[in-house]
Formats: C-alpha cells, sequence, structure tokens
C-alpha cells in the first residue's frame, strides 16, 4: 500500500484524554487535559504526562511534585474539553463545570469525584524534552467507581467508556468493541 | 460514587497498541508489541516507547539509536498480539507472520509495511525509570496508508482503526463513535 509521507508530526493513533489534577500555590485545585502521556515503567509503576512549561498546571505540579490522572468517559467529553481550553490562572475550572475536587488522601493533588478512573501520582522524574517537560510519577494508588468494574471486579472498559484523541485532526472518539484476549490470540500463529 | 483502590498498578485507560520496529547487530528485522508509549513533545516532535532491558528489542534500539512504530489495525491483532508473545532472539516475527519489513529511509530501522500508520523516530534520550527503560525518540516522519486518509488527505481513525489495550485485565479493544470535535465543544461551558 501506498503510503503519504505527513513530515516530523505528533500523528499517530491511538492517545488517550487524560484530565490532570493538581493544586496551585494558594491550594486551589486545577485540572488540564492531555494527550501528551502514557505507562512508562512496570516496576515501580510509572506514567508519565507532559506539559508546557508555560501551562498553570506546570507550576504547580512542580511545586506540590504530585499529580492526579482522572479518565473521562464518553459523557464528559464536553468537560474534558473545556479543562484543557481554559487556563486555571484565570478560572476556577471544577466550579465552572460543577465537577468536584477529591483530595487525594496519597499525594499532594485532586482528583475529578465524578470520572469513573484515576490514578494518584508522586513525581520522581522531570525530563526537560523540549516544548514540553515530562513528569515521570509513581502511581500509588489506581481508584475505579464500583459501577465501572465487570463480574470478576476489574475495570470494564465499556462502562469507564475513555476518550481517545486524534491529533492532527484534532478530534475525539469513543471505546469500541472487544477484539479478543491479549497474550492468547496470538498463539495460532507459529 | 464509591470508588474500589486498586493499589499501586499500572492500570489506566486507554493505553495504545503499538508494534516497534528495530534491527539488530546483524541486520535482522524484528518487532514487538507494547503499550507502554506516548508523545512526549511537541517541538520537537518526540514520542516514547517503554522496553524491559531483557527484551531482544531493548538491545537492538540501544545499538541502532532508532526505531520505529508501526501501528496495527484491528485485522492485525492477532499478528501484534504475537509480537508481543515471541522474541526475536529466538524467531524471525515478520517471517512468521507472513508481513513484510520495510526499510526506513529516515532512521535504522524497519516498519511493518501493510500497518496502515507509521511513525519513524531517532533516539534522543534514553531514561532509566526502574523495570523498563524508556526511548525518547524524536519523530522524523509519520507516513499513512493512501487508503485510510479522509477527504482532507488527513488519517481517518476509523480507517487507521487502531488498537486500544487494557492493562491487568489484558484484552484487546477498537476504535469507537465520533464524540466531537477537540478545542470546540467544550465551548459551551463559560
Amino acid at each position: 500500500m501506498r503510503k503519504k509521507s505527513f513530515g516530523p508530526k505528533t500523528l499517530i493513533y491511538p492517545t488517550p484524554v487524560w484530565c490532570v489534577g493538581s493544586y496551585d500555590k494558594e491550594g486551589k485545585p486545577n485540572v488540564t487535559t492531555i494527550a501528551w502521556g502514557g505507562i512508562c515503567c512496570s516496576k515501580p509503576p510509572c506514567a508519565t504526562v507532559s506539559l508546557r512549561k508555560a501551562t498553570y498546571a506546570y507550576g504547580s505540579i512542580r511545586e506540590r511534585g504530585a499529580y492526579t490522572i482522572s479518565v473521562p468517559s464518553e459523557r464528559f467529553a464536553r468537560e474534558a474539553d473545556y479543562f484543557g481550553m481554559a487556563s486555571g490562572r484565570k478560572v476556577d475550572k471544577f466550579a465552572a463545570t460543577g465537577l468536584t475536587p477529591v483530595k487525594s488522601e496519597l499525594v499532594d493533588a485532586p482528583y475529578v469525584g465524578e470520572f469513573p478512573m484515576v490514578m494518584e501520582c508522586k513525581v520522581v522524574n522531570v525530563v526537560e524534552v523540549g516544548l514540553h517537560t515530562q513528569f515521570i510519577g509513581e502511581i500509588m494508588d489506581v481508584k475505579v467507581d464500583e459501577d465501572a468494574l465487570d463480574k470478576k471486579g476489574l475495570p470494564d472498559i465499556q462502562k469507564v467508556s475513555p476518550i481517545i484523541y486524534t491529533p492532527e485532526v484534532g478530534c475525539y472518539y469513543g471505546t469500541g468493541k472487544p477484539l479478543g484476549k491479549a497474550f492468547s490470540i496470538g498463539k495460532e500463529i507459529k
């Protein structure tokens, strides 16, 4: 198949839609939305979020050494988009959306109470990459709404219904249908 | 909503299913599947993949200073799963699946010719996190199959049909329905 070249761009699928919570100097809760992030290590369990230095969240996470990742479900796509546009320097984004900042008991940051899946992270490394700074956070806990669990008590992605972002194109998509079990469906191949 | 605590786990949705291509010392093409990765910077455009030191790909990427990310579409879920189970130390995974290693003209690594979306990366930083090492790669080019483009010539995620992985649960899922335009649907919120 002939491929079209797009040049050196941050263009790949899928990227996550994660809402990153932090407290500012005065203890005001803030939340911003990112697509530049992921898991980066199993032991210790670590996740990353990348932020521009110009953002309000950057200063807060630098100062407090902590952040949370709240996973919005599809029905919160509007709120997640708003979190990514407004600045915590100017507005209280929790107040504007009516969503609840819940103080983490494990790290110095708030998460979004209404979102079904939450990760609490303590910053263990800060990597200067360029326009963005990457915060590597050790995962202290993961919390999931009880009504988003399956029969075995594990998180059901179709109930969490996380959002995918398409860079360059700039659209949000939901989660699709199950395709099979990992470390299993490939066994047919010798 | 009451939340269940899962402890310090690499448990968050969505994570990507990306197939990472590299050449070994002898120039044999290899490919492995990861879910620990993401974009980490816009300028210079950079992406990350995390690998355990024990993997064959780790040594190859260290030595060659390059890797590619090939995005499998849903119909290649079996092959992607196989790439994540077999070791390039023992088998030629391209030969086993009948897929084509295409030599990148920009970096010293091969990509999967049949996969619809490809990113070519030059390693610019190596971050030791713990069990996993994070390779930060500068994105030199992104290539997309011409039949996976929309009318404007941009990649159509529903044609690329990337796969989502669910850590802990260990299942693959497809991409869902469009939810709206970024930097737009949140504007209704003051």
